[in-house]
């Protein structure tokens, strides 16, 4: 039986709560939040206890933490719970600062634990159907991978004003799956950005419309484009050219239903919703997580790739304000 | 909180027991098998206690009882129940015969407890979507209704020669959704088929490859087609043509990747298995079921709707007999 | 270089004067039309002459002859074309009565003559893709054709009058198809109707909705449904479920672009009009022709054709009348 | 009656010719090429007379040339047409230096002369219907135009090394496109590639793998990757997300079939030679220039096009081998 305590109540906490409340081989033990009301509510759920931060982090009946408390807070908590020797699921990103990491790297190593960085989208089943079948040589050697993400709409400004910027908050996800699908490690990045959506987040500082260029050592392709809004619900999709063939995930769409008019023939929109459209894949990462503490396997992505993709966002940010290539 | 037994703890038991472990506002108190150790396997991992069939339907602690028995045990249990006060969630088929429906329609209505006909397709958020809309007015006067339903493999010929055959065993599951679809009683049925799958079929005295033509009183068509084997997997579709325009549920794949090469663009398969292609049916029929304790509405399909599928099933398979169309 | 003389200078005939005119091997010696206006403006397109119908049939300078009158003026024209050795494209379909085709046959057989019967749709690059993986074995046995047809909206009521009916007029070519892909005479036939689309057709003593049931010899089953209206346009999809696997021809769209709205993504509507959606069939019908004339290949679908497609359609009239299944 | 001189009888003037051949209103009057036996067979074909280049440039009896000869040879053609008043259709690209380019536009000014730059894609039904449907404000704003273009498999070494390299030769279709779809000028390029495909193509100084990014004045974002191999066939693909939604145009594929079986569902690859994938597109470009004859219409894309398209591809090759961003 695997103990867990969840840090942070909120939106995403409730969500790994669920699987875990699910699984056979696991136990929520307590839960803590900034809120209290947060905390009690979900403990209640989960028949577990409130404790504080800090005594979750160091009790002796809690194996690991999930952390899904603001970014701010995770340097301190990683810190203290490798010293405390707990196993860490942790959401992403890790921290804003690529140098913390870098620290982090060296507690989280010392202490020999299992640190795993929650980019969920390695598990949605249609891009890990995508990635296993590179992986298994079916299109051979990749040679472009193109990735789209749009959310529906653009966050409050006061979100954007704290979220690090497109790169760091939005296309993070897109810089973990380019190094997921290309094998390999980007060594330049050149980022355009403009605001369009909104221009109140041009005045923030931050772009809403982005496009980023990848290049690998061995001349692999990635190129990633991002909007914060899309009339058409939540556009996902990725795209992997190879040496022997091509590989494609389309969006996941509410249903298979459609109407055929006068107009044409007409589907579903996409899923709308984050929490919604990668329920799946929220639900498999936790799993790969928890398989740690049966088969000892090593979680993926870990601290390192936390680390990359952070690298990644921070070229382009600089390749954005330069205006020119940066090399990683 | 609503109280339930369920009897019968197979596969399908199974499925609605974990359904119900999901809500809030239900709790399983017991569960009953022929095996022992199935009931207790079940048992304990719903902490609900083992008990015999009639204790379940006599306890004074259980309000509603889920039943996934034999078809054969159906009609005593359901008695007994209705007997009881018990609410019924009944696996389909109700009874075999329709005379045996129509005497529990007696005893179900002078108890005028809830009984729910475990039709499963029309909870499928695909052929649901269809109906809304259909009800909605989207197409207008639907017109012809075309139902493709096909197995990935047929049944041990043991299973066939018990099953009531094509007609009451895979094909009732069209002749609700057509119903549905239809919004009307159909009035005349014809009824063809052949064992192209498998001549043992044929020599048990089924078929495995139909054809039926419904009509209604107001002159709207319906063509069912089925089969017992479909080796790209499970096939279940559905279109309705209307006055306005044409509503239709495809497939459910396995995920949404295709892979480009020389031979052109291949999709995933259909999701094979009918316990997971109908997961999210089974969830959400359950949920329509439990509706009632809240909320008193009558659930729907009824034991009335379990009537007509069977009225239909016989006289597909009077009609293949007599190669006669069939009035009902 | 063939010689051809078109009579009925029409819709259809022009259509079939065009693809001529891009052959190089053959050249339009000679048109005739009741109307002579009609002919005159053919004959010019064409650098043809005018000549009469009886001319064209026992003019020494032309070897074969495209039928694209009424209907009604077909046997005669046939008749007498036999007997001046004329090789003879004829619009489908040859006659409105089975026993005039029979006695045709026999002339037409005595002349030892090439007669094309122009069932068109064998022609559509899909559909014949469709049939010529059926027969390369892709399938395995063909076990169930559906045939979905309906047009995008009626005729005149005048037209409905004259045409024979449903069977005879629209889903003649689906028997067709039906022949085409079972590989296999159908031996029943079931049918049935209404007047939904305008219940004036009703009072014309026709129907503008009808589904027939076909079953073959060796137990293969075919359903067709028609419908004389269709906001979405002109929908012709066939599909074919085999003992290892199924092939399935779609809709032909007037473009490839989709646009995605908060409404979901719709694509372009289907081709609405028969002579565009059909445009390569026409062509590819002519071809094979006129092949004869090279490669002395016996065009098919021949006058034989005819008649089995004409003797379906008779038995579905019947049926539909009776309420009875017929044996043919 | 439009009078044309074909300049050039390889495989793109014999295309010209089908079409100017099937117009009523235009007679090819004569045709030259550097190999006598192509003229006189394109002569022949079209009922034409064989000239020399110059001869039909000076004609009295010709009204338009269409260039399809070497792209070495059109600086050269276009002054002498243009001093001799001749409307001019050339191909792309008008010549491998804008500034020879820039010089004609003086030469064409002065001479006022229709001049059409062969960008064929432009009137591909599926790309022409995406480009209505932004001008006509059905996304709204347009924001990331994302194109991808693959060749089926890449060209001779020999072609490699004298073709201007790829953006001057494949891309430069696609820079036109995106200024077609962004309606805005592009004002910064950056490109990368690499040398996958095939290393004789790395040998010989060009890529086969590229990509591109476009920004424009106002930050519309544009995206495009080319490789000069797809073992799927020819990819054409581009999407426009704008404000208010998103437009797509997919693949041209071989037919409308899709074949069932254990691994999913399979259609027909794409149209695999691009003078079948763009057969439309050739017919509809030459109805554009051609329509000038009668109505005055001034031809778009005109020398300006083929100008800007020149410009950006300078661009991409200066930015691949700088690795820096170019400002135009």
């Amino acid at each position: 039986m695997t103990r867990i305590g969840i840090l942070g109540c909120g939106r995403i906490g409730q969500v790994h709560a669920r699987t875990l409340r699910g699984m056979d081989d696991v136990t929520i033990v307590a839960v803590s939040d900034f809120f209290a009301h947060a905390a009690e509510t979900l403990a209640a759920a989960c028949h577990a206890e409130v404790r504080s931060t800090n005594d979750i982090i160091t009790s002796d009946d809690i194996d690991a933490i999930v952390v899904g408390t603001p970014t701010d807070t995770h340097f301190d908590i990683i810190k203290a719970a490798a010293l405390a020797g707990k196993a860490i699921f942790c959401e992403k990103p890790v921290d804003m600062s690529a140098d913390n990491i870098r620290a982090l790297i060296t507690w989280v190593e010392q202490a020999g634990i299992a640190f795993f960085t929650a980019f969920n989208r390695r598990f949605d089943p249609n891009f890990a159907n995508v990635q296993r079948r590179i992986a298994a040589g079916e299109i051979g050697n990749v040679e472009i991978v193109t990735i789209l993400s749009r959310d529906p709409s653009p966050p409050p400004i006061d979100y954007i004003t704290s979220s690090g910027g497109i790169f760091r908050d939005m296309m993070i996800h897109d810089f973990d799956m380019a190094r997921f699908l290309l094998g390999e490690e980007p060594v330049t990045v050149y980022a355009v950005g403009s605001a369009l959506v909104d221009p109140k987040i041009g005045k923030a500082g931050d772009v809403d419309t982005a496009a980023v260029t990848l290049t690998t050592g061995s001349g692999k392709i990635c190129q990633i484009s991002n909007s914060r809004r899309a009339t058409y619900g939540y556009d996902q999709r990725i795209e992997v050219h190879g040496a022997d063939g091509m590989l494609r995930a389309a969006n996941v769409l509410e249903n298979t239903v459609d109407v055929a008019t006068g107009d044409g023939f007409r589907t579903a929109p996409t899923m709308n919703f984050f929490l919604e459209r990668y329920e799946t894949a929220y639900r498999n990462e936790m799993r790969a997580f928890v398989a740690h503490f049966s088969d000892r396997t090593i979680p993926i992505p870990n601290i390192q790739d936390g680390l990359h993709a952070q690298i990644l966002a921070d070229a382009a940010a600089q390749s954005l304000e330069s205006g020119l290539p940066v090399n990683v």
